[in-house]
């Protein structure tokens, strides 16, 4: 993409309502912009950011075997009335009459409606295991929307739902919940922890949160330190070999790790001093397992194989993938902008021409760009006449991982410089190595 | 995906509430199940479907230079107040009150908001030509929904804008929308026939509708004969050369076609009389050219080359992406029941094992199954054990382009049998042949 022909309004200044790096950040870089309290446009920059993690959330989810689809924004009030939470639920639910008067809300959740679909077509335990999932807007009228993208009205989660015949196949599926969620997580280059957690108005017996440290956090966590050295491994796994997962599941859950809400200060002192941390941290992802409370009242059952109508366990698993985009961000910036772990980054490369009126400049620009365009590489190439204190800045704030900088002194010489966003370092190479680099990087990636 | 594995509820009767053929086969396939009335969850199947004509969608748009994005679903009244608009819109604006009881309303399109976007952030003539796009939930609270997808509340829209310094840039991308529409549904299977139409509540100087034929359209058309011989080619355009999108504009819009909205009897009557035709047809996009409409009340100007303020030149530009789930249905379909294009299809084949308990029927499709998956390729494998016939009817009803069948005494000879849904011709082939024919299909399509 030609800078020139984008849509990219950067601002100069930090945005006085931005009170937190990310928010400042994704205003600076136009990545948002604010409708109205909490609920948010996302522009060109920020939209591909969402769709990288949407599409790892994605593909993590099948994966493990979980099922796609998609259910709408609208709910009926009759189903949230029948589970007994329209109600409890309290002025967090945007409720909405139509037309006709009738009884709507936006959905916070699916419970409910995931729960309908499942009664209206499953009625025997051949067809379980079942996990369905979806990627969708959900809203909740907070009172205090803030921190941007991180704690808006209007967010995009995935929230997905296993239906299990008995607790321990439903807990399995907790486990394949809690292990994918990590190897997500670990996709977009984030280290999330997962602590024991309260159940909340999505109740039940099981849950767990996954938390990214960063100091503008809203929770506060304790953990043993060792979990930083953890992690799932890179090797393919087989998501339904239970004890294995199990297994996973376990070292992950030995270790002390909680949030605020499951602190226990004298547990805690059991860990050795010099492993017990307390940090800031950010909730991106919550797993439960609450039995049979939404299928009993919902009347959502199945026959088991001796014949007899048993109410089905359910759990159901959440990763808010319009918050990510803000967590990513404090957990990966430094003082001149954000740094895009690759695999979410909206751009793979930068290109920079430092003087656009060279035409030797344009023509190694032009040439890199096609090269690495034709290889399905998206580039963001500036194009365009500010000067190159501006352009380096610019493309700092927006932190692509590689920048490529063509000036005329390098190109006299046959050569321009590959700059590595994260360290700064910067080389000269002939233009074929930047482009066999870069296109090195890029497989490496994509293999994944 | 093993269809055992799968959640594909087929139902077995023809749902009463159904009136047409594209909304039967969708109930009867699990593609959709309706959540309250014009509110439907998108099943597995149904999903993959919306998901593909999205990525169609999406790939035109970029083809055009245009840019995406994504505006939320709720907007606040303040900016219909704006344009004038929140009044006049009538009761298909579903209005909604948050927990402050401050107005809003969810979004049946975005005039308003990208505009909004436009004047926060661009001020001169130099960020000209920009076309912004985005693929969002739209909601219209019709007073009667019906016909399954294709006349909902709450649907999927692409709905795209562009902002130009004058009328004859704004026709320039007028004509450039023209011409990616027909491509986008070309691509889907469908021949849509462009219509000259009125300009409703959007507003503006022209508007065109794209029509695809069917029997159950709700809209009445005439037009010569001639439009359904023409194309737009398939090599690669350059829809920057404004002279040459505009002849393709031309020749499409030189031939008698109109809805009944804008039909003229008088006209009609200059065509010869063998090339008249009337049908009946299902609107599946639309595009508009409203000039200073919404800019100059909502005061969007830029700086023009002679540095005065003038009002931006706009238009904008919707395809209905979930309606067009029911429109390929109505224009692709036979007694047995749907016949996905390719490129739309949910699944590229399907694999019918007629007899689960037959080790080497087994063995084959397991064969089958994995070097197909290796090369990318989706395959929906009936291993279940219903017996033939159903399955047989089964995949007929769900209509994947082609069925590979693996049967024991076609297995005995080394063949499995290879059947084109759309022409229901069957051959019988050794099984590297199949694997190759499959094969190279899929590539043919991938590489459009």
């Amino acid at each position: 993409m030609k800078l020139s022909q984008y849509f990219l309004p950067i601002l100069k200044e930090v945005p006085a309502e931005a009170n937190i790096i990310s928010h400042q950040l994704m205003l600076r870089c136009g990545m948002i912009k604010q409708t109205t309290a909490g609920i948010y446009s996302w522009l060109p920059l920020g939209f591909k950011v969402l769709k990288k993690i949407e599409e790892i959330v994605h593909d993590e989810q099948i994966k493990a075997g979980h099922i796609p689809m998609l259910m709408p924004t609208i709910q009926p009030a009759e189903l949230w009335q029948e589970s007994g939470r329209y109600d409890d639920y309290g002025k967090e639910m945007l409720r909405i009459n139509d037309r006709q008067d009738r009884n709507y809300l936006y959905g916070p959740t699916n419970e409910e409606l995931i729960t309908d679909i499942f009664r209206s077509n499953v009625s025997s335990y051949k067809d379980l295991p079942l996990t369905l999932y979806h990627i969708q807007w959900k809203f909740r009228d907070e009172l205090r929307p803030r921190f941007g993208v991180m704690r808006g009205r209007e967010f995009y989660m995935k929230d997905g739902y296993n239906f299990d015949l008995n607790e321990k196949e439903a807990i399995d599926a907790y486990n394949r919940h809690f292990v994918s969620y990590l190897r997500t997580f670990n996709r977009m280059g984030l280290k999330a922890i997962p602590m024991k957690a309260e159940t909340g108005p999505i109740g039940g017996n099981y849950s767990h949160e996954f938390l990214v440290l960063a100091n503008t956090g809203e929770s506060t966590v304790y953990f043993d330190k060792t979990l930083l050295d953890m992690d799932t491994g890179q090797g393919k796994l087989d998501y339904y070999q239970n004890t294995d997962i199990k297994k996973v599941v376990e070292s992950f859950t030995t270790p002390y790790a909680r949030t605020e809400d499951t602190h226990d200060a004298n547990i805690f002192l059991e860990v050795p001093e010099e492993r017990r941390i307390e940090s800031k941290a950010i909730e991106v992802g919550q797993i439960f397992y609450f039995g049979t409370k939404y299928s009993e009242p919902m009347n959502a059952y199945v026959v088991n194989p001796d014949g007899q109508r048993v109410p089905v366990h359910m759990g159901s698993h959440g990763i808010g993938v319009s918050r990510l985009v803000g967590a990513i961000i404090e957990a990966s910036h430094d003082e001149r902008g954000i740094i895009w772990p690759e695999p979410v980054s909206p751009f793979f490369a930068g290109l920079i021409n430092l003087n656009h009126r060279d035409e030797e400049c344009l023509r190694v620009c032009d040439k890199v760009y096609e090269e690495l365009g034709t290889n399905g590489i998206e580039i963001l190439y500036d194009d365009t006449n500010e000067r190159p204190g501006a352009k380096f800045a610019k493309m700092d704030l927006i932190g692509l991982p590689w920048q490529i900088v063509v000036g005329p002194k390098g190109v006299a010489e046959g050569k321009i410089e590959l700059v590595y966003r994260s360290t700064g370092e910067a080389t000269l190479l002939p233009l074929e190595e930047v482009i066999k680099k870069i296109s090195t990087a890029y497989k490496a990636l994509v293999k994944d």
